[in-house]
C-alpha cells in the first residue's frame, strides 16, 4: 500500500473519529453515530464536488470507506473508550493536521482540473479541508467550531492553498508543489496549536 | 389511478403533514410552514438525486405535488386541528411506515440504475427514506430525531434495502423484490413501534 | 458600468453585510465572518443552480465578488461600526428590497430557461431571493428568520414572480416583464415594511 493511501485512510479515520465523539456527546444512537461520522469524513469533499459538479463522488467509487465507517460505528462506544486510553490528544491533532493539509491541496488541485479561477480554487481547497467539520456541527445543532474558536485552522488551509497555486504558477514540479504545500499546512497547523495562537476577531 | 400512485401521494402527504406540525410547533408563519412541509416531503429524494446527479428532480417533473402542498399550507392551522380529531396517531404511523418502505426501496432501485456499488445503493435507500425528516429538523434548529431517539427507523430501511439487493442478486423477479422488501420495511417499522423496541446506543 | 451591474453589486454587498452583522453577533472569527457573508450573498442563487444543475455557478465565473467579500471581511469590525454611523436602517432595507426583486426575477427567468414548469419556476424565484438568508441562519444555529417573523418577504418575491410569469405568458416584452416585476417586488416589500404588515399565521 502506498504512503498516500495510508495517509488518506488515516485522515478519513480521524474525521470519522471526531464525528463519533461529537455524536456520542449529543447522545445519538447508532444511526446518528454512523451518519455524523460519515458526514465529518466526507462532507468537505462532497460539498466541493457538488459545487464543481464532479461525479462520481469519492466515497461512491470507494465504497470500502463507507463500509469501514459502518463497522467502526457498530462498536463506537467501546472504540472511543479504548482509543482514549491508547491514543493521546497529540496524536489526534497530528493526524488531523496531516489530513487538513492533504485534503485541502487535493481540493485545490481538483478545482484547477475543473478550470476554476484561482481565488475560487483556493476557496475549494479550504472548503474541502474544513466543511466536513462544519456540516458535522450543523447536524449536531452547534455553531460550527471552525467559525468561532479563533484558532488558525481554515487560515492554514488558505495559506497553504495559495502556496500551492503560486508554486504551480512559477513552474515548480506538480509533485513538489503538492507535497510541500500540504506539508506547510500541516506544519502551520501544528505550530499554531503548539503555540496556542489566535487569529484576530 | 393506480395503487402505487395512491400510496405515493399518501406518503408525500404524511411527510408534508409532519412538516406542518413541526413548523407550527416552532411558531413559523405561512412561508415556514410551506417550506418545512416541502422539505420534509421531498428532501430525501432530492438529496439522493443531488448525490447521484440525477435530473430533473421528482418534484420538478410533478409540479402538482408542490401545488398541493402549497394549498394545504394555506390552511395548515385548521387542517392540523381537524386531522387531529379525525386521524389517530396509529393511522399516521401506518401511513409513514408505508412511505418509508416505498421511498427507501425506490431509492435503492434508483441508485442501482445509476450503477452505484451495492453498499452505496443501500445507503441511498436509507437517505431517501429518512433525509426529509433530517433536513426538517435541521431547518427547525433541532438535532435530527432519527439520529437520537434510538427507535428502529433508519435500521428498518437499511435491512429492507439489503433484502431488496439480495433478492435481486439471487434472481427474484424485479416486481417481487420491490414489493416484498418495501412491505418488509413497513412491517418491521410497525412491529418495532408496536413493541416499543430500542436499538443499542 | 451599467445600471444593472451597479444594482447587482449593491445587492450582493447588502447580503454580505447582513452576513457580517449576524456572524459578529454570534462572536465568530474572521473565517466565520467571511463564510457567513459569502453564504448570505450567494446561497440563494447557488441553491437554485444546484437544483437546476446549472454550472458554472455565478460566483465561480465572477470571482471578483468572492475577492471583494474577502477583503471586506478582513475589515468587518471597523466596517460595521462605520456603516452604522453613515448608513441608516432605511438605506439597508431599500437596498435589500431592490436585491430581493432583482434576484427573485433573475431566478424565475433562469428556471424558465431551464424549461421548468411554471409553479416550480415561481418557487425557484423565491428560493433565489430568500435562501441566502435561510442558509445564513442555519449556519448561525437559528430558526430561519424568514420562516417565522410573519413579515411579507418571501410572499413579495412569490407574487412578483407570478406577475413576471403572467406578463410573459400574455405577451409582454421580456424587458418590460423583468423590470416591472422586479420593481413590483421592491415596492411591495418597502410598502409592507413602511406599514409594518404581518401575514397570517
Amino acid at each position: 500500500m502506498s504512503l498516500i493511501k495510508i495517509i488518506e485512510i488515516m485522515a478519513i479515520l480521524v474525521g470519522a473519529f471526531s464525528g463519533f465523539i461529537e455524536a456520542r456527546r449529543k447522545r445519538m444512537d447508532l444511526v446518528g453515530v454512523f451518519t455524523v461520522a460519515f458526514i465529518t469524513a466526507f462532507g468537505g469533499g462532497t460539498m466541493r464536488d457538488l459545487l464543481l459538479d464532479k461525479r462520481p463522488l469519492f466515497w461512491v467509487t470507494h465504497q470500502e470507506y463507507a463500509i469501514l465507517i459502518f463497522f467502526l460505528a457498530l462498536m463506537a462506544a467501546p472504540l472511543i473508550r479504548t482509543l482514549r486510553q491508547v491514543v493521546s490528544e497529540r496524536m489526534i491533532v497530528i493526524a488531523d493536521a496531516i489530513g487538513l493539509g492533504l485534503f485541502s491541496i487535493a481540493g485545490v488541485a481538483s478545482a484547477l482540473d475543473a478550470h476554476m479561477p484561482i481565488f475560487i480554487a483556493s476557496m475549494m481547497g479550504v472548503i474541502t479541508g474544513i466543511f466536513g467539520g462544519v456540516l458535522r456541527d450543523i447536524v449536531c445543532n452547534e455553531v460550527p467550531m471552525v467559525f468561532r474558536d479563533g484558532k488558525p485552522y481554515a487560515i492554514c488551509a488558505f495559506i497553504g492553498s495559495w502556496m500551492f497555486l503560486l508554486l504551480k504558477k512559477y513552474g515548480a514540479s506538480p509533485d513538489f508543489a503538492l507535497w510541500s504545500s500540504a506539508m506547510a499546512i500541516t506544519v502551520m497547523r501544528l505550530a499554531s496549536w503548539a503555540l496556542d495562537l489566535r487569529i484576530m476577531r
